[in-house]
């Protein structure tokens, strides 16, 4: 298939769980910053942002008010950007209450990880329990959710978790390589990746730290799809701060120059088959 | 290289976490069943007993003296065979202290898992700080870990952990192919697990359930070792119950036929570089 068929879609991930202000002063902390780079990297290109939410100490939580600020604030702003909420592990606990407490928001996306893997200094602890609680959560709330993946085995997680009717077809993946502690961000791991995902999926790639650029760029030409931002890398490059705004300019100018054309939000939503 | 150079090393595991009675009758779960059944696999052709223990309820544990009992009987019956503790996060605990209770007794090897994945009902859950305590553990007592892979993410960690000195090449890996929530057990997984590999490895395959055929003669096809036993399957074929010795016995046909000769313990202890 000519990779430039499909339109390229955008995500950004803004804040994450790592990033503070000490390392890069453009995090988005707050929900004013948080809603504020939204939609300036909306304007750039971005179509789906992909929100985490941090407390009064700047530090990670999965709090719905959080949660719910920042979509109130989005709709009222008329921004049109896909919705993506964060249940990751790293939230500040990890029962399945704690993370999916804002699954019953008016958002179209949500984050769900099909396995456990490492981080440096915790175990990204996902068990099949908690990953059909909170998948069952999503559905009825009419959210989609976007399989996160850090390792192999959690395509084959995937996998068998259609297959038991817990995740309903097609899946939205996100190959999020380089992470420290699961797959490394080769291109050949990323290509043996693409190749495991069941037929139907569209998917994402997130490229850690120095893996970005050669990550994003295989999967533009793989077909896929983008996401960046300072979750994924604070630096634009060696010794040079990034802001939201000036990775998904380059991601741009990266796509353009190999054909690819950016979705909008609506495009997206056809791709990714939400209502 | 021709993969009929190096000997084949047989592990047998002879017990692991899950089998029961119920489930196999020939599983060995008592002290004597253990040490009887590993006599009988030396003789057959294993050189390595990957040895669990159960307590007097049949349920895992990591318990010393159980342990002790084990190495020491053998030792007593001139066994000759290389002993490799499990270190596992099954063993019914999830601390250093825990799990690597027994890692001050006499034996040769034990092993280590360098990252975390899924098993069914739980998380297979090993930190960087909980592997490094138990590397650590092993050196002190001149025991070489064996790096258990679930999936392709662990070889990246294994590979971190020698940059970080924690482990110290070279290192002797075993590709854990298709436990559910792990990794599935295709010979497309394993070429490009095997190829990841750091060079100057060496490596053994478990092939769980199904898996174990392809698995573990693509391995002695791939120049690598064997492991077999009920841990791994309880099933010799599809309704034959299996025993430890019928596994072993069938992977010494295979790779007879194949022209792999194999590895008496003392060969073994040369491979893989045993003091």
């Amino acid at each position: 298939m000519d990779y430039r068929k499909e339109k390229l879609i955008i995500t950004v991930a803004l804040t994450g769980n790592v990033p503070t202000k000490e390392m890069n002063p453009h995090t988005p902390i707050t929900i004013e910053e948080i809603v504020d780079d939204i939609i300036r990297c909306r304007e750039v290109g971005a179509s789906v942002a992909h929100i985490h939410v941090r407390d009064e100490e700047g530090k990670p939580t999965c709090d719905r008010e959080l949660y719910k600020r920042v979509l109130d604030e989005l709709k009222k702003r008329d921004c049109g950007i896909i919705t993506q909420l964060s249940t990751g592990a790293r939230g500040g606990g990890n029962t399945t209450e704690w993370r999916g407490q804002m699954l019953d928001l008016n958002a179209e996306m949500a984050s769900l990880s099909t396995g456990s893997s490492n981080f440096t200094t915790q175990v990204n602890a996902n068990s099949f329990e908690l990953i059909e609680e909170l998948a069952s959560k999503m559905y009825e709330n009419n959210i989609k959710p976007e399989i996160e993946v850090f390792d192999l085995g959690m395509i084959d997680n995937a996998k068998y978790l259609v297959k038991k009717g817990v995740l309903k077809p097609p899946l939205q993946f996100n190959l999020v390589m380089n992470v420290r502690g699961s797959v490394s961000g080769t291109p050949r791991n990323l290509l043996h990746m693409v190749e495991s995902l069941p037929e139907s999926s569209t998917f994402t790639v997130s490229g850690i730290g120095p893996s970005q650029l050669p990550m994003l760029t295989m999967s533009i030409l793989l077909g896929g799809h983008t996401r960046t931002g300072l979750e994924d890398t604070i630096l634009y490059d060696k010794g040079v701060l990034a802001t939201n705004v000036m990775l998904i300019e380059r991601v741009v100018r990266i796509a353009k120059e190999l054909g690819r054309e950016i979705a909008t939000p609506d495009e997206a939503r056809d791709i990714l088959g939400l209502k």
